[in-house]
């Protein structure tokens, strides 16, 4: 990217579009303009990203005018309308939500995996669910080293997946208990305080949730291995920040523990973190760029097969910097 | 059990120990003595055990003499210790320490699956690890109709199993967050409020938990498969009670989720509950006798494959109820 390129955030107080912003600071990007839009609630708000100072516009279809490159934190509807209106301007879109995910059309990146998905001229690119991308380099370096024969994960995902009034829902049910008052559920189904929920999105006739079909179908895309067998349990937890995966891997080949420690750590933006007592937490991985994997044992039920436990920081790496990298490498 | 008999409860004041009392309560099981027995701390507290109260006595080698009958709810150092002194003496010890279960000659029981295991005259009795129990009658169903082909576990284990204190450090923990204090670890090796912690129990050489291992070979003891495939991932959610269980099956017949339900719908001590956004969550399971089995689905990546989540009251049908039932049965 130029620095002589006008960015737009789209979606740029929410808890996604924000990250997105501190993610431009961290990385010291700089744009010759940067737009934040969002809804009418935000507008007039004022944001520094790299010592400038920015207002927040009104989302609409003129906003785009003039816009080179557009990072999407929005929701569904969102992104359906305003990445077609904007992608048919020339933006080029980099959508968070999962309207365009499974698009034939649309390249689905995580960019040190398959950023050569993305082909020229190509103007709007899908940004992977936050539970699919912090288990995809890991699959990919065993896919690569032995082979996938079969991936089974369950999650345990933080409330800051659902987006910002969830987070301040964890925290209001926890002071309410704290004070005996009553619990008001808002952003979940149910009472997440000290609490457990599995199901994550709407679920499907078959049982399945929406989010665990995400899991399956844009690993099968990402990886493109359109006929891998993985199957997905998600979960929602009590914790602010970062998912956590379980996942179980056989493989077509033998690759032991020590060799996958030997391959993970060389890969940049992950770091092995698998000593006695010492594993990825997700108090100790929210803020961080890096997909964090630990516990990494052989699993004796199957000729080759390993057990994983990876950590990542869902907004970041899970949302925000996913998207920022691929507009750095376009 | 007759009722003219004297039943003792070891660590009669711990979190198990405690439940156990409330057991008896509940299911109105009268003695004609029961032993409260502690250690100095609570000695001279009383209880109140279906209208009747008792004074807790000093836990010693003599305070089994004219007991029939013992429920321990003492870690492994006591249980070793005071378990073969009360058997010595004729003592039938129903025991919820992990220091005898995989002892050849003792049975490990959950009484709706493998009451058959205990001999006539069998002094010790083992009760399983709480979240072996919880998975043990929902497995066996599987089993009985369809063989397991084998079997992925992924906990979420609440404070509860670490004992009392560990319920205190995650409320104390949780109200400094809120104060801005600092946080006291102390039950757990980090912090578990709003955290995960990927580890119960110690770990071994090869990676594993100790609490891994309980659930791969007490499974396979109580149910008779001794090479069942199986490996667990153990992972400590803050959670006040009830673990919850993430297991994906592979059958050896074809099952399909239909048939599940019927058959779990029948069993006594099983809820099934699976309807579109009903599920069993640990705030609605605490406090109950039952295991509840939801989210049952089709795996899809295996010819014959089945996830579920299940969850139960650790305290009571993974520890105190369970020993209660097996001493019922008796």
């Amino acid at each position: 990217m130029k620095n002589d390129a006008v960015l737009a955030i789209v979606g740029a107080t929410g808890l996604v579009g924000s990250e997105m912003q501190n993610v431009l600071n961290d990385l010291k990007l700089k744009f010759k303009d940067i737009k934040l839009l969002a809804s009418e609630n935000s507008v007039g708000e004022l944001y520094e990203i790299n010592g400038e100072s920015y207002e927040v516009k009104l989302l609409t279809e003129d906003a785009f005018n003039g816009v080179d490159i557009a990072l999407f934190g929005t929701k569904n509807e969102l992104s359906e309308k305003f990445v077609k209106v904007a992608s048919e301007k020339g933006v080029i879109c980099i959508d968070n939500s999962s309207a365009f995910r499974m698009n034939e059309d649309v390249p689905l990146v995580v960019p040190e995996v398959n950023f050569d998905a993305i082909k020229s001229g190509q103007k709007i690119i899908a940004n992977p669910n936050c539970s699919t991308i912090q288990m995809i380099p890991v699959l990919d370096a065993i896919e690569k080293e032995a082979g996938l024969e079969r991936v089974v994960v369950s999650t345990y995902q933080s409330v800051s997946g659902a987006g910002k009034n969830a987070l301040d829902e964890l925290w209001s049910q926890t002071l309410a208990i704290f004070n005996q008052k009553e619990i008001e559920v808002e952003s979940f189904l149910h009472q997440i305080a000290f609490n457990l929920i599995p199901q994550i999105d709407m679920i499907e006739e078959d049982g399945y949730s929406k989010e665990e079909y995400k899991m399956i179908n844009e690993t099968r895309k990402i990886l493109n291995l359109p006929d891998l067998k993985i199957t997905a349990t998600c979960v929602r937890v009590p914790v602010f920040f970062s998912h956590a995966e379980s996942i179980n891997v056989q493989t077509k080949k033998e690759i032991t523990p020590q060799r996958l420690i030997e391959i993970l750590s060389k890969k940049e933006g992950i770091v092995v973190n698998d000593n006695v007592y010492e594993y990825p937490m997700p108090i100790d991985t929210a803020g961080e760029n890096e997909i964090f994997v630990g516990r990494i044992r052989k699993d004796y039920s199957v000729p080759y097969g390993l057990n994983l436990w990876v950590v990542s920081d869902n907004i970041r790496k899970g949302a925000a910097l996913n998207a920022v990298q691929i507009m750095q490498k376009l």
